[in-house]
């Protein structure tokens, strides 16, 4: 029985709007039942009206100050932090994740929104730049040239299932384009539209509060209707979190338009983590614990699980596989977060069972409905230096691949032959460091981040953070999905030519009221000119 | 007869390289005439060659220090200004560019490689960030995490015809890819192979100077072959500046490729120049003049000629439209760039002939062959509120569009249907200003660069500079393809978590070596850590 009341609508221009019958069903992870709530789809009328709402909302919206929208922002995570056990219930339900990983996890999102409050307050991100005019010149005299960032346009965004509130309605592409001046459609997940519905009205009620533009934000239910959004053209760029399929589909039809668009997605990535000689030798049994630990960390259901353990061939190599293995081995069966991701894990280790070079090294064999078993797997070295399809391809869930490699040559070339990643990772003692440089010069071309003796999982939401990579790790190797970077996807360069003073943004003006960092006829400084 | 010796071959890995016959024919400008040059189109082998000579180079490349590679776009611009007396008499030959202006030209782009070179000392391209460890931190602690910048992969350059020096072999897209740190394979423009082959020399006899790795710059030749470089597989960002029609054809292919890459084309823009009435009412004569000017200066062939004059109905405007279309009449005939651009520029005034909506107003008729006269024409308001696509088009060449609107709100209506501009100008005297506002706000959303009081020919190289702006303008308004920002099309962040300090770029290192401003802990210093 339900234990509150949705309406299933959708969100568009601070209206609740709807046609149709409610048909789309939320469901429960754990048994596939119906929690209860039903949603409308929307129609391609109310997803041509969302869009119009967003860019109805844009010419205000965008000339709003930064430390307007730092207030909404902040009010967007007072609101997110108010909501109360009955929301937790309904996102276990629809999710399956634990209690006390989805309070990390409001945390996280709630946080990412006052960071990024705390970035717009600091005003950087206007990134302002003045070549101040030189009327004695010669051959030519130089004009006052005068640079900002603004705000790209509506922003049309889709949600992960794996974060349901912090890369969600509310997670960080929202954030990063609210941050940027830029309103959102967003297109709620389905597998958990009951969790985006109670988010977005929590969003609502920070709209209303800060007096923010009637649709700022807005939120559609169904599936096909995507595509309609990201040919929309009001829609000026995307933000995607999901699959390489379901990003590179949206990308291709960003492209196609009349007006192409750029598109972030964040697709795909199997996070190599490569074993150097004297870390194993150091701590081979550690390394294996903590490992396992962050291959089966949530079920394996995150964009950082580590999917490729690559190292060369020795005893200790071996003995750390087989350890490697009994870990998989013993981890305990966990729920997915829908039958679809489950069958998609599943579907991933059928074709690793029928790779001729791939072996199954370790992992139970069967799971109770609806659960899903750890796995290791051991391919051939030679796969990787052929870029073997189906080892470069993420398999979502928790399994991982072990490759060993002749020597450091093979490994460097086996990097080397790595498709684009959001991480990679070197275990290394000191006396590893030698050979771990031009491990590290290959990598940093490779991966958005690259760690030390660490694990991929567990994502910082900060400055320096980059949660991006090559392709297809994302479709555009220039942005970030996390930290404050994440803003600069959705900016765009202005210039402004000879401005009378009345008509400058304060940004720019000569007083520098808002005491910005600006970099001036070449040198950075926060005087007044 | 040739007054130097041109050996017509491919420019790949410091090796001038040519099969097949030498079949492509360097042309006179002024009368279609070979001048004697002849030069091999590339093999798809050879282009593959050069893409891999890029690829070659780009490990090495991009470990290259700053100073180094700022060093090194020091030496190109002193070769480019060693360049002799010959160089200027085959560009003339290959342009019909005036002496002085093509002196000009060489100034610029050898500035805009010390521009570069300058700003790689500074450093902050590299855009460090740093946020440091803690361990106490609860629930979980922070891992020390550091962020810079790095070179995205080679780069193909496509140059214009109507800069044979400033956005062609050696111009701004390469300049700004050689700084980013990125191998560049430059198809060399088939309306000037002379200039670019000794151009391409120039920029070799300074990677042999400083020791860079052979292939940080290639250039082939020929027509079809830019297709091939797009879609090679080493290459990771393309530039390019020229026609809608040529830019959009590569971005379509770059998008259509396995791994997509960015595109930064600098396509088509009618540059709407708005004169407000208490300014034409000031200096209606004097804004005629100048204007005039602006829109055939070098005969038109500018990517920010003013195309598109805007105002409301009244007498005053009528009357500078007079005026206008006097100096329009009175204005000399002059020789364009090459017979195609001739032809384009008598078809795009053909189809402004016939369009029902739109009117001749003043341009000589008749005009010696090979050379281009001004003219002017008229539209109905109509037209633009209805976004008519010819009115939106680029006709490259000497010739502006006037239009009335009836009131204000027409007008701003008017300036919401434009597409993206390189360019916007407002004319505007301070009894203006207020009216100017709302039109300001509206123009920073449709181009990259807005004026007052000025003509949109003549892009200042600077920090501050935006020559980009929203689409059909570039295939992406987030770079531009003039100024220091330039770089940033060209490079990725990369973050580093926990990296034992000696692996450390000295960008990233405690001591902060270089002296650079980073982004520490949220505050922006030079301090040491």
């Amino acid at each position: 029985m339900p234990i509150t009341t949705l309406s299933g609508k959708q969100f568009i221009g601070g209206q609740r709007v709807a046609s149709g019958a409610a048909e789309l069903i939320s469901l429960r992870a754990d048994n596939g039942q119906p929690t209860g709530y039903r949603f409308h789809p929307a129609s391609r009328h109310e997803a041509d009206c969302a869009a119009r709402a967003a860019q109805s909302a844009f010419a205000a919206y965008a000339q709003t100050s930064c430390r307007q929208r730092a207030d909404f922002l902040d009010a967007i995570a007072d609101q997110l932090d108010a909501l109360d056990d009955d929301f937790f219930t309904i996102v276990q339900q629809e999710t399956a994740l634990p209690p006390a990983r989805l309070r990390g996890e409001r945390a996280r999102t709630s946080g990412q929104m006052r960071l990024f409050a705390e970035l717009l307050r600091r005003g950087d991100v206007i990134g302002a730049r003045i070549d101040t005019a030189q009327p004695q010149r010669v051959p030519l005299p130089r004009a006052d040239i005068r640079q900002y960032h603004t705000a790209i346009g509506p922003v049309a965004v889709f949600g992960a299932s794996n974060f349901p509130l912090a890369f969600s309605t509310a997670g960080g592409d929202t954030a990063a384009a609210l941050a940027a001046g830029c309103p959102v459609v967003f297109k709620a997940h389905g597998g958990h539209m009951a969790t985006a519905e109670l988010t977005a009205a929590a969003i609502e009620r920070a709209v209303t509060q800060q007096q923010m533009p009637a649709g700022v934000f807005n939120m559609i239910f169904g599936e096909r209707i995507g595509a309609d959004l990201v040919q929309h053209p009001a829609i000026q760029a995307v933000g995607f979190t999901g699959s390489l399929q379901g990003g590179r589909a949206l990308f291709d039809l960003a492209q196609q338009r009349p007006q192409p668009i750029p598109v972030f997605a964040e697709m795909s990535s199997i996070n190599p983590v490569i074993a150097l000689p004297q870390a194993l030798a150091q701590r081979g049994r550690h390394i294996a614990q903590q490992l396992a630990a962050s291959i089966t960390l949530g079920c394996g259901q995150f964009c950082t699980k580590p999917g490729l353990i690559l190292g060369v061939h020795s005893p200790a190599f071996s003995q750390f596989i087989t350890e490697l293995g009994q870990q998989i081995e013993a981890a305990e069966p966990q729920t997915m977060l829908n039958a679809a991701t489950l069958r998609h894990y599943r579907q991933g280790l059928r074709e690793l069972d029928q790779h001729p070079g791939i072996a199954h090294l370790a992992g139970r064999r069967t799971a109770p409905a609806q659960q899903a078993t750890a796995q290791l797997y051991q391919a051939e070295g030679r796969l990787l230096l052929a870029a073997d399809t189906r080892l470069q391809e993420e398999v979502f869930g928790p399994v991982a691949i072990v490759a060993a490699l002749d020597d450091d040559t093979q490994l460097l070339q086996a990097l080397n032959a790595l498709q684009g990643q959001l991480t990679a990772t070197l275990l290394a003692d000191d006396a590893d460091l030698a050979a771990a440089a031009p491990l590290l010069a290959c990598l940093t071309h490779k991966a958005g981040r690259v760690l030390f003796n660490g694990y991929p999982t567990g994502v910082e939401v900060c400055d320096a953070m980059v949660h991006g990579g090559p392709y297809p790790a994302t479709s555009d190797a220039r942005g970030t999905s996390v930290g404050t970077l994440a803003i600069a996807r959705f900016m765009r360069p202005v210039c402004l030519q000879n401005t009378p003073p009345s008509l400058l943004p304060p940004a720019l003006q000569d007083e520098n009221p808002l005491n910005l960092l600006r970099l001036v006829n070449g040198v950075y400084q926060r005087d007044p000119l």
